[in-house]
């Protein structure tokens, strides 16, 4: 290359989140930072991206100086708002993150945080999302440290189409962090409930409550390895095919 | 079974949509039907879930009954409180649409109309999403019988857990429909662009505008069946992995 290398950095917490602001520290050793974040929270979004408002954006300060874009609208609609209209070149890796709270198991596919990676890998850059799990007294050092040693890989072997990385994170001192494992989703499911309440007006609402049940223990699952204080990455894609299904369901009497 | 087959239906274009109701037109001669939908149009939500807000349900009246309930949230938050907080018991299939527009290949990531079927195979139950591929003068008859005769085969033979189907029905009469083809996700990616404007106040604002390029046109494809007026059934599932990659990833030096 002869130029350094240009990293697109978002989130979904939005851009005034420390995990930001911790991986910006981190990845700008690196070469050249973007921050194109969304301007407030936009958590549990999904893959969510704006199509009947328009987008805006604005910059944001930081100690008094131009950090990066604030864009009214999703983590998948700042990455691509960032390549098609923002950045002067296709950046050398998106990277989201650093997420309050892991994005293991099956919130793998509520997390605005993995959707903006997800989405840098639909534009055909490397990416990866990368969440710390814990909700409460963040530490992101050893977390951001691992995503610029991720990061440096990345620009270096790339990945191939379509394949893009989602990084967890134990929330645990540096020491105690046990090593790296590649791992798969866990597939542990939720046992939820909904806590019905009246409001002062008389009105019902309800609040989501829930927690995962048979977590999945195996240092070969994402959960299990994070339980286990190691860094877990799990490659991930976008193809949502069921391929062994194929075969079985052309069985089925679909005819017309 | 000793009772009716029960079904839950949601949509992601709100409980007023045509699509909806031309569905339930057609479901509730297989059994007992709920309605369980968002009070307005949530398109391209993704997978989201509320889970910072308080979720409000009403009931919707058409024609003088009871239609179903309308629920201040998205197309998984409907799945979600529909089962756990609004049926006496399990629904035996959830079915969501009929969405006004395809869902086929990575727009299958940003469809909100799946993500109520990935939520109700995220509860165990049988589910599919059905699309339109249309986005004018829909006529959804033929859409609509194509999912009662899905629904009664799903309450027959149940699905493995965590598979679900992704349908998208030609826009076309009935009588040029082709027959029925099982699927995988299209990969084709979009080229987009974002249109830069400035308001009556001088400021910057962005319409993302895009179209897919190099439509994959195999009959085993879902685009490529929906284009030569096939339906296609695609199975999906919420393990994102990527499997293939896992032995490449394992050599990277990703020590911590």
């Amino acid at each position: 290359m002869g130029h350094q290398p240009l990293f697109l950095l978002t989130n979904d917490d939005g851009i005034r989140a420390p995990g930001l602001e911790a991986l910006h520290r981190e990845i700008r050793n690196l070469g050249e930072v973007v921050v194109v974040a969304p301007d407030t929270e936009r958590s549990a979004v999904g893959h969510a991206i704006t199509i009947s408002d328009p987008l805006r954006v604005s910059e944001f300060e930081r100690d008094g100086r131009l950090f990066g874009y604030a864009v009214k609208g999703t983590p998948a609609d700042c990455v691509k708002i960032g390549c098609w209209a923002m950045l002067k070149r296709k950046p050398d890796a998106v990277i989201s993150g650093i997420n309050l709270g892991p994005n293991t198991g099956i919130n793998t596919i509520y997390s605005g945080t993995v959707s903006a990676a997800t989405e840098g890998a639909l534009l055909g850059i490397p990416s990866f999302a990368v969440s710390l799990a814990t909700y409460r007294h963040p530490d992101f050092r050893y977390a951001a440290k691992f995503a610029r040693k991720l990061a440096g890989i990345l620009v270096r072997k790339g990945l191939p189409q379509g394949i893009y990385l989602n990084v967890n994170v134990p929330a645990c001192p540096e020491k105690e962090i046990r090593g790296v494992a590649v791992t798969r989703q866990g597939l542990a499911l939720y046992k939820e409930k909904f806590d019905r309440r009246t409001d002062p007006q008389g009105r019902v609402y309800y609040w989501l409550t829930g927690q995962k049940v048979n977590k999945e223990e195996d240092m070969d699952v994402d959960d299990g390895a994070v339980m286990a204080k190691t860094v877990s990455v799990t490659p991930v894609h976008y193809d949502l095919t069921q391929y062994g299904f194929l075969e079985e369901l052309r069985e089925w009497d679909l005819k017309k």
